[in-house]
Parts: C-alpha cells; structure tokens; sequence
C-alpha cells in the first residue's frame, strides 16, 4: 500500500466514522447555526412578548421591519394588473433575469433620477437585495477570495460571503463619523480580494457616503487592481437609497468607479420588506459585464430563486413612477423625537443622514444594557451583532405614537443605568 | 523555508497568477455556465421566434409554463386581503419560516386530504419548491456527500448539489416503466449517501410512483441506514402532487419512510410558477426535525431567501381550500390529443398518468430531431437535458387549441423522419 493510499484509506475511515450516528445537518452548516442572527432572534422575542404583554406594552427596535405602510400605488396597481393582465403572464415564468419591459421601466426611472444611462439589460431582478448579493457573490467568489466590509456592518455580509467559501476582511471606520479609514482600506486590499461591500445610508450607523468618501474608495481600488493586476468589485448595497433626511441625498455609486454592481431592494421605500422585490444592477463598464450578468442569471436560476416574484415585478415597474420616498416623513419625526430624547437623557448617539437606524452608545456593559432595555420592554439588537460592541441599534421604523410611547421607557432605562453609573463611579464616555 | 511553507508560497503564487487578469467571475462558477439548462434556451429561443413569427405560429413545448390562469380562488384572494388586512403585516417581515398562520391552515389542508396529523412546525414556507430543495441540501451536505436521483431527472438536481459540494449519482429506471430498479439502487447506496430525490407525477417522464414502488424504496433506504449506521433522507419534489389522470393518485410518501422530507410548489396547482411559493415539510419523524427544520430556517436566511414572499403566502392559504387540480382537465384533453396523434404518426411514447410532459422516443438521432421539429417551428427539449438521451420532452402544458394546431407541424415532422428513416434504411425502435 502506497503512502497516498493510506492517507487515502485513513480520511475515508475518518469520513465513515464522521457520519456514523451522525444525524443529517452538515458539518458545514454547524457554523451557520451558532452564528445565529441576535436581530432575528430579537424579532421573534418580540413577537413572543408582545403576545404576553399586549403590542402596546411593547416597544420593539429590533427589526428594519416599516410601519408605514406601502404607498396607495401598490395597492393601486396590484388592483390594475389583477384586472386586465392575463394571469396566465402576471403569475408565469418569465426569462430568469426578470420581465423585459420591467427592467427597461426600472433602468429609465433610475436615468430620469440619476442622469445616468442604463437600458434594461443591465438589470436583473431578483428576490429582494439579499438575493441579489448572494448571486453575486456565488458568480464571483472561489474558495478563500477576499471581500471587504467596512465596521460596523450588517453581519448576514458574513454569512453570504462564507456560503460561497469566502473569506471576510474588516476594515474599520472612523472613530466620530463612521465614515470607512481609507488608510486601513488600503492595508486590507490583497491580490486575493474579490469585492468590496458597501451599504450607504448605513445599517446600523445611519451615516451617508457623500461624494469625497466614494472618490476616495475608488481612487484606492482602482490603486490596488493595477497594483495587483487584478479586477476588484465594488458592491453597493442600497436598501436604504431614498432614505435621507435634512435634503442629504445619496450620491449614486456606478459614475465614481468602474467596477460597481449595485444590489436595490424595495422593502424600505416601498415599505415591501416580506415580498421579496428587488435589483442586480450590473453597469455596462463593468469588466466583462455581460458575461457576468450571464453568470449571475444563471446563479439566480441555480440556487434556487429561478425569478423574482412576478407580480411584484410589475407592481414595483408601476409603484416606482410615484413617489419613492413617501415614508421618510414619519421617519425623520421618529429620528428626531428619540435622538432628542435620548441625548437629553444623557445618552451619546450619532445623529443618522439616512436610513432608520440610531447607533448609540451603550452606558454600561453591551449585553448588560440589552437585558436592562428588555425588562423595560424596549428590544434593541446589541452593537456586537454588527462587530461595533459597546453599541445598540435603534430601528425607528416604529409609528410616531410607538416612538414617543417609548419615552417613559427609554426615561427608565436611563434613571436605571446611570444611577448604577454614579454607584460604580465609571463613566463610560464623556462627550455628547 | 520549511517544505511546508514552499508549498504554501507555490500555491500562492499559482493563486496570484490565476487571478491576473482573470476577470470577475470564479472558477466554481464556470461549470454551471458551461453546463447552462438547456430547457431555460429553448424557451427564451421560443419567445425570440414568437417575436419573428407570431405567437401563433410557433408550437413551444419546451417549458413547464402553466397554461390555464390560476383559478378564480388567487384572484379573490388577493383582492380580499388587500382590502381587509393592514399593509404592514400583508407585504411585511414575518418569522423566517413563514406566517404561523398560514403554516398551520396547509398543515390542516395535508391532514384533512391525507390522514396525516402534521401542525405548522412542520412547515417552512419557502421561494418555491427549488427554494426548498436548496436549503434542504444546504443544510444536510458537506463536501463529497453523495444524493441519489434516478434517470431521467430535471437536471437542475445535479446544479443543486453541487452548490453545496455534494456529488449526484445517478440510478437508472426500469426500460418500459421508467420506475427506480431498486437492484441498482442497493449498488449505489453507500456510507456518503445522504440523500435520495424522488419526484411523482415524474418530470420528464410522467410517470407515478406507486405504493409498491414506494414500499421498495423505504426498504432498501432502511438497509442500507441500518448496514451504514447513517441515516439517509429521502426527499420528495411534488410541484406535481395534484396533476394525475384517470383517476390515478400519488400516494402521499411520508407514511412510507421515517426520514421523508416534502419539496411542495404551487406553481402547477395553482398556475403560479412566477410567484414562486411553495413550502417544505418536515415531520416529526424524521430524525433530529426540529434541529433540521431550524437549520433549514437558517438556511433560507442566509441563502438570501429570507422568507416566502409575503402575498403570495397568504393568497395560497386561502387558496388551497379551493380546489387545487382545476387544470387537471385542460392538460388531460392535450395528454389525449398528443398521445392519440403521435403514436398514430409512429412516433413511441410514454402514456403519461401525471405531471403535464410526454417522454418520446426520438426516431434519429435526438439533437438531429430536435433542430427538425425547430425548423416546423415545434420545440421540445433533448431528453440528454434530462440524462435521458434518444428521447425528447414535450410539455403539454399549452392550450389545448394550440395543442390541437400543433399537429399538422408534427405530421410533417413525421413525413420528413420516417421518409429519411426508410431512405437510411435505419429504424430505431420497432414497437410502439
């Protein structure tokens, strides 16, 4: 017996041993489990609370979930196309990158808004934005390729880049304003990385990237594939695009750098979150862009998505010629009653651009201040759960009335910790 | 430099050079392209020649499209729930695994149709049955892990697991029966399988698997987990469940075997293949279901799934008290017609008693056949798209007028085959 054989031999013993009594879930999906999601496990703690003691006991900002609801326009026209689409199309397959006339309605509605010059090829449609960024990442990603994320981040990042044998590097950003250190950018970038995510207006921080910030990202991208003598992929996850506030806008991404795939999702502006209704975009300077789109059609259709839902395909084509941004009123009101509030109470937050999102500070001990929300029945998901520990995120997405009825709780927490402050005279942060 | 680290620098440099100048997309994508469904480019070749030659003059079998609207029932449904329940819980975010609700009304819809005692726990709603079969195999496969799927098969399987790294192995049918040999099944088995697809009513072959086929396979399944000491999942795709003819059933497969898993779409009972809705089951019997079931939940997050769309959630579960085989008419009328035609013309079928496809002997060469019935503006899929070569698929999902005026195009199809058999003086097959 050769030495290969019995390496060979040795790993199929080990192998059938592994699997002996073993039960079914895979060894590789062990991982996945433990690394379970605190903001979904938050959410459905929620649910559970809420049942005990009644909704309005309950003040839940665990979930980017929208309280507005979906403007009339989808109702409008879900009522439209129910009427005179034969559903024989409106419910039918359709090419696995989407309706043509969708994608050509969507691709002119991003041109009349952003003076850019898409056609409907370069969009695919998909199963939300997370849909999109998995398809992408499966289309790019061979085992231990490099994607970039910038802390703190939406952690699922993590998840999607490991189903496709990835490999996530954290770069952090900068102490006051969250904005991504370009010099440490810079330190990360290896000739083994592949892409480079994105999320503005932020999740959990709120921060927008304006335009110096892009043009610095690509000035150190477009640095390090010529460095490298590779392509590196700049994705830009943008659920929260229409969401800004004070007249900020976010400045949109493909015209600062070459490499730049956009993921769109219509949960936040369209108030859609559990449709499922959203965007690939792949401009067409991308390198080798339509063979990556081919790929990612493909990808789309392999795991197991096939299409996007068809009738909120269209219902989106037609929605998105009204306004996209109805809900940001509400919102802002939110954002300034409990920034306000909070600050006032003593409590160190960053004062958010966009999405729906407080990022603050946490008094004492992360988890400890968690524990102390719950039992005033505020749910927040610790900073931890998106690599920012000494944080909470704030989802405001609640109603006006939620927000303002939270007061008395939120009045409560702050009596409870910075008494217990005062006791173990440490003070954790001294500026507002 | 130790040996060990020469070979890490080696690779490296390997590693290094692949990427220069290698583009975006990965090397684990490449297969899946190159593989690409033959099915999906028939059917987009099939809207190309409709713009060229009118939607009246081509006969596109190609795809499993349902014909006949989605019944009544889904449009009520939709307009009664937009009317009646609040849009923030209607499109928004629920537990991953769907609405408890609606999981529990098509855990009673089952129990009531087949003396089952399943509750909603079992049910994890998902993005159609694909979705499904995805999460499923991403939770139960690690890297060389061998599923069973008998040929011929929709070669999507094969895309399915390898996405997570497992290896598909393939068991043939029975000549005349296209049913499992259960002789060949045994060989195939072994201490990696983790996995068996099955699929009743059978795409490509219409055929149904009966108690005793069912029967065999759970006792050679029960061998082969008590001779490896595994535990083998059977899993069951049923996008079909409801479309049998002359009365003809499919027995309901989770009462044949501990470790059953159910892969259920509503695409064909209720003409929503676009919507992509559909759930897995999981019973309490199988093995460690509730660990599964939350891996599979996990999955379907991280997949980029995340939930079922929302709608179409709701739209099913009230749907489904209507009656879910109301197409069953219209495609047993094309069945006929096709079957009576075609036979009578010489050509070999398979008289199909489920699903909506005919399993037809090529009289020359497959790839030969199907350009000639492209050029009489017929398409049909190479049965080697199903591993199944020397035949073709014809789905008779259409209508039945087009089914109807299809058949002077396959009588000059059968002119031209026959006429070049008899100058070849080559016959292919002898009976019908």
């Amino acid at each position: 017996m050769k030495l290969k054989d019995i390496y060979v031999t040795n790993k199929n013993i080990l192998r059938n041993n592994d699997r002996q009594g073993a039960g079914l879930i895979s060894e590789r999906m062990r991982p996945f489990m433990e690394n379970n999601s605190a903001i979904r496990a938050m959410f459905e703690e929620g649910l559970r609370m809420q049942r005990e003691y009644g909704a309005d006991q309950v003040f839940d900002f665990s979930l980017g979930n929208p309280s507005v609801p979906a403007p009339e326009a989808v109702k409008d026209a879900i009522m439209r196309l129910l009427s005179t689409e034969d559903p024989v199309v409106l419910h039918g397959y359709m090419p696995n990158a989407g309706f043509p006339e969708v994608r050509q309605r969507l691709a002119e509605n991003l041109n009349r808004r952003y003076g850019t010059a898409f056609s409907g090829e370069d969009l695919i449609m998909t199963v939300g934005a997370a849909c999109g960024l998995n398809i992408l990442l499966k289309a790019i990603l061979d085992p231990n390729d490099e994607v970039i994320v910038f802390t703190p981040y939406f952690m699922e990042y993590g998840a999607y880049v490991r189903n496709y044998g990835g490999i996530l590097r954290e770069v952090r950003t900068e102490a006051e304003t969250f904005l991504p250190d370009l010099s440490e950018l810079e330190k990360k970038l290896s000739e083994r990385t592949k892409a480079v995510i994105i999320n503005s207006p932020n999740n959990p921080t709120g921060v927008i990237y304006g335009e110096e910030t892009l043009k610095g990202i690509a000035r150190v991208l477009s640095q390090a594939e010529k460095a490298f003598g590779t392509e590196i992929l700049l994705i830009s996850d943008e659920p929260y695009r229409e969401l800004c506030y004070d007249g900020h806008t976010a400045p949109f991404v493909t015209p600062f750098y070459h490499n730049t795939a956009v993921c769109y999702s219509f949960s936040k502006s369209l108030s859609l979150p559990g449709e499922r209704i959203g965007y690939l975009l792949i401009p067409g300077e991308v390198s080798g862009a339509e063979e990556l789109r081919n790929a990612c059609v493909i990808a789309n259709r392999i795991s197991g998505f096939v299409n996007a839902p068809s009738l909120m395909q269209k219902t989106v084509a037609e929605a998105v010629e009204a306004d996209l941004s109805p809900a940001v009123e509400s919102y802002d009101e939110n954002r300034r009653t409990l920034y306000e509030a909070l600050t006032e109470l003593g409590f160190t937050c960053v004062f958010p651009a966009g999405a729906f999102y407080l990022w603050m500070k946490t008094p004492v001990e992360e988890r400890q201040f968690v524990e102390i929300c719950k039992r005033h029945r505020v749910l927040v998901v610790p900073g931890s759960s998106f690599k920012g520990s000494g944080y909470v995120r704030i989802a405001y997405c609640v109603s006006p009335e939620k927000a303002r009825a939270s007061l008395s709780a939120w009045r409560e927490i702050a009596r409870e910790v910075f008494s217990t402050l005062h006791r173990e005279k440490k003070v954790v942060y001294s500026t507002r």
